[in-house]
């Protein structure tokens, strides 16, 4: 029997963590979060996929796909497309799983324009401003339940 | 000489038609769609591309392609594209034939951000509700003319 | 046994068409346009009711009396008390057929207080743009259902 | 010596009460209203007018006529006028006794179009929400005083 | 051969003009208005129509009766329909005279609600504020031209 | 066995209600006020409760008291916590009774900032501009039912 | 005995009259005007001053003249200021005299932005749309009264 | 020497948590979420204050005392007061350790008033829609740096 | 016979002076601006009340007694309640005498939701980013009068 | 060793003071005004510049000027430019000492646009509703530091 | 045959170029500006006219007489008036050259209310942000056409 | 050693640039101007890399390539998404070097939703209006440097 899966989807410029501007988003790079993500994955017995793409449709596929793998919860941070991206809501509006929308910074202290989510229109849960952490606490609430 | 030719776009999300909550969008699935289109289309002397997209980009490059490979008319279901994108309409302001925009659902009626379409600022005509019939509906219109 | 019965409301001023700048609206008279509305219902076996008003309440008041007359759809162009009649919309809201909503041009190529519609709250579909084609579609798609 | 008169104006579509939507509206027709109505006036000593209209010109007329008769106070329940009706306003601005503003529903809990009041700016009180019963209350404070 | 014909067209509450709050209108009756402006249009050799209605669609009535009477300018104070009339918009729109707006009282010393007209979008002229005196400097406008 | 209970709230100000501009908002004190009402609710077998205070917590506090007290109804002049409490509508959206909101004054006549109220998305019914009879109109409908 | 006097005040750019775009603004230059509205107050036994600035101090400086120099009325185009000029309201707040404000195109058909006036505020009468003929209907009503 | 110290906040209304409405918020009380953070913040060997208020004014003294008895972080789930206290966002502005702001459901799929927190502007870190899982995921951020 | 008397009203947080960015408040404490105020008062044989408090209730309670123990004049500091309360706006507009909004910084200068302040539509003045200096002009204004 | 130096400049219409409406705005005029601070500054042993213009650009000269002259503090009462000029907010920007803006009246309680002030944006404070008592107050606090 | 002329226009406060801020303004006067400018205009054989005022009327001025003195074209930098001055935009309306509108700095980065330019609703084109390179830029382009 | 290098970036539609509407984009293509850039970069002795997409997502990883690349500064013009891409303005704010943006019609003289620039709040300057000239004109300003 197949076990359960988690997707985690990092959106547009996140490839670049850990080499910008570190002293505000941290020395560590998507790959280690990935990584770190992982183990407590499997350690709790569950497959994980981790996908990022600067490509809103690209995202959109994956989101697609997940729809279809045995996938039951997605941890979604949109970075700029949080606010933009009426498309991705809709992909996320066709997921039957839980979403956990997760942000590095609090949003809140930003420009006014990040201050909207379509995302979190959908989203189950929002964390935002716990850098890294955030993405474990949205995974520990997922392997909990 | 070539036939008259009429292209028909959807927009993101539209290739789970038929598998997503299908008591409210129906059990037709996107092919069944371009099928019973390219069936009337044919039936009328027409040529027919149907090409469905999750990326902006992609449907624009389809716009872009329809310029110049004899299309007289574009039908768009641009889906959540339609309240967001500048670049589908600068798109479709490019291009010379007649261009009518279908709406599967009603959008008036759901959230206030579907209210705008910029694709309505350069569409010929539009026409929202009536389900897989807006589609036939424009496809008639343009064979009449 | 009666016969299905569909009922076109025509709103203020359309009672000029095909006497008011022509080059736009095209040279169709309003009797016109009901004529072939008449002929492609009878055809199908359905009775028709059409009716222009320049007086808000009358419009309301066929719609009243489109609940008790048999009328099982309403095929409405509202004209200008598109934009201000939350009256028309109340009627319509106490109508239990279908309506559609029909308006010749493109409203959202025109100023921007005719982009907002109270009928597409209660209309089930809403085609625009399409000259008095619109009307046919909209008769053709309440026939066939 | 004449009695003292009040009167009582009712909006477009009250005329379908008791008729639409009963499990809303509640199974009280209007001319159940208008008779409990007067049965308290007469009871009083009061003579009472009691008029419905789709047309926004005949409750002008019916608010004009209101100046000349005697009246001393008016029941009013505009309906969808209430949020459109400068007129009305006008009319009432020109009445200078009393004016209780009656609406079945609570308005506030509805569209957001539904929480302006044009008459409001005129009204002494405002009764909502508090279905035929908010009629009583406004005619028993009226012949109180 | 027939005599050039201006129009005059009163909107709703203006029959009560001399009898509603005559300090601040003043004491001249619609009549008293009507006569004057007909003194002054006979003696330039010119027919006058002058009519007063509550009821936005007769207005529109009136206005579409103005196409075809040869009627060569209009002279319209909406009144009330001033900020909630397309419908009138729209019939003026389709007359092709000259259209010249009057208001008794400066509007935009009134509620925020009175800084808007409709009308205006389609007047050539508009004169506020100058009370009986504005219909009087309308009319000799047009007779001039 | 227990009466039924009604629990009548006051809030910021209003314990100066009859030494505060009494030109305005009347002679009677709230203590008047509080006897009247409970003459009322005695004399048809119910209990009554009545409150005031200025502490946004304290209002909230006796919403709580009575969930458990046996409160039916609750009859509420939020006063100035109107348009700014939600943690007042909160506290409502808790009880489950009857909720009937009260204002003294026509608070649509006032500035714009009290044209909201929070408590009327909660509020069964709304009476405002009726002086202290708006009470006493609240009280009587509670009591017929 | 001194003649009573009106001052006429021409704003910004209004020195270009009859120079820049006469198909639209006309042939007639501001001397033309001035010399017109000279003959006109003239012949009535009036004295009349006209004065035209770029300055908004300029023009600031003249209405305080005026306060002091027995003009009893004054007529002013403020041109671009009236959309900007606070000061030039609140100069106009301190005469004391009858104040009508000229436009000579419709402002309500040109950009948003000169939908507002300050200076209506404060004028007694508004007239817009009626060319050059605004300014002599502006002096014939003074001369009047 | 003394532990680390930990102070939770729950704002007005929360109090009633599980026995309102147990469905959408859960069966747990708010002692019993206490209880659970208690044993988890004692496991790691600090100190935990818990503290619910209904009233804004104790909320800000609670936060001005944990500025002077050594808690380092701050949980704070300021329900309705989220959305209107200043008071508040100034309170935590003049405590200098963590902030983490936790909300029992997504606020942003709530009505939009529901969308701004003026504690967000001072938050460290956001989590909504976890239910009291949220609680939980805040402490355990705050014990492990 | 008893002194005249000015009574100091400091809102939320205020306790805090001194204690909290001294570098942005300065280093005098609360009790050391009630002492100098007192001190100044004393001089000019005036009585002065100083309070302080966290709690929206317990500042309007203070302006109610304000009203009963011959308090001439309010100078208030709302902090922020200046922005949210309308409750102490309307106790202010109970109060007959002078009243004096003081604000310690620029508030202008900081988050646009500090601009709005609810106090000032009472206030007969107000001074704003003169720190502790401000307390002071307003007391010797006060007490030159 | 010169002196230091204030510069006191007033705004258009200022030069009206006492001559208009001076039930409002006092009898002291301008002269007395400057009078005034005058003998208060020699007192202190400080130079003073007083200066009144009806044109924004002399007063931005003015400020230049008192960048180069000496002028340690500027006392603005910038009048009717405060809500419309940014060029005087810039000029203020270039100059590096204290800025105290000065308005007699409680703007707050005016017009809308009134409440917004450009120079706020620079000034170190803001006194406003204390009448000529806000000249002195501004000048004392300067004095002094 | 005389030379084509180009018109450099400097708005308020750039006459302290080179002295205000130099570490954001740079070290360059408005004098080393006109003069590089002079030097390349005149080495491609064009007239050059640079004018700075504070005064918006003398800005109007200046354009005014750039229509009558062979200005082909005009270079304006109008710094705060960009964001105030209808009056300049209507001046330039009136100039059938080219206009070029100049920021040293990049407007967008700066207060909302330097997002808007009057100017640009005339500008043929526009340069921002790039420092005095801006005005080289800008006269190479006319310089070249 | 490497030579110093620019990166131009052409965002949606560009590529049609010649083939669409020449009267009004010119009849230069994108390889036109592409060439002519290259040319004067290389005769200033850098190099240039020239990129045209319509995937908001390549454009992304170009300028995550000029990251690495050596690239020095970035010319862009973002057409369409000038208005929509967060995602863009986030890969721009995590390159170091220049950037400027270019727009070959001035977009504030087009519909409203192209005045706003989401690339603006991080481009260092900005040029519109200047046809191809302005990528010329950025590449000098970059090339000086």
């Amino acid at each position: 029997m197949s076990q359960p899966k988690v997707t985690v989807l990092h959106g547009p410029n996140l490839n670049l963590l850990g080499t910008r501007q570190p002293e505000i988003y941290g020395y560590e790079t998507l790959e280690d979060i990935n990584k770190a993500l992982s183990k407590t994955a499997f350690a709790a017995g569950w497959d994980i996929v981790c996908f990022q793409s600067n490509h809103e449709g690209e995202i959109i596929d994956a989101i697609h796909a997940a729809r279809l793998d045995g996938t039951l919860a997605i941890i979604i941070n949109p970075a700029a497309y949080t606010h933009t991206s009426v498309a991705i809501l809709d992909a996320l509006n066709a997921f039957e799983g839980k979403v956990i929308e997760v942000h590095l910074s609090n949003v809140h202290k930003r420009e006014s324009f990040r201050h909207h989510s379509y995302v979190s229109l959908r989203a189950d849960g929002v964390i935002a401003g716990l850098g890294t952490g955030g993405y474990q606490a949205a995974l520990n609430l997922i392997l909990k339940n």
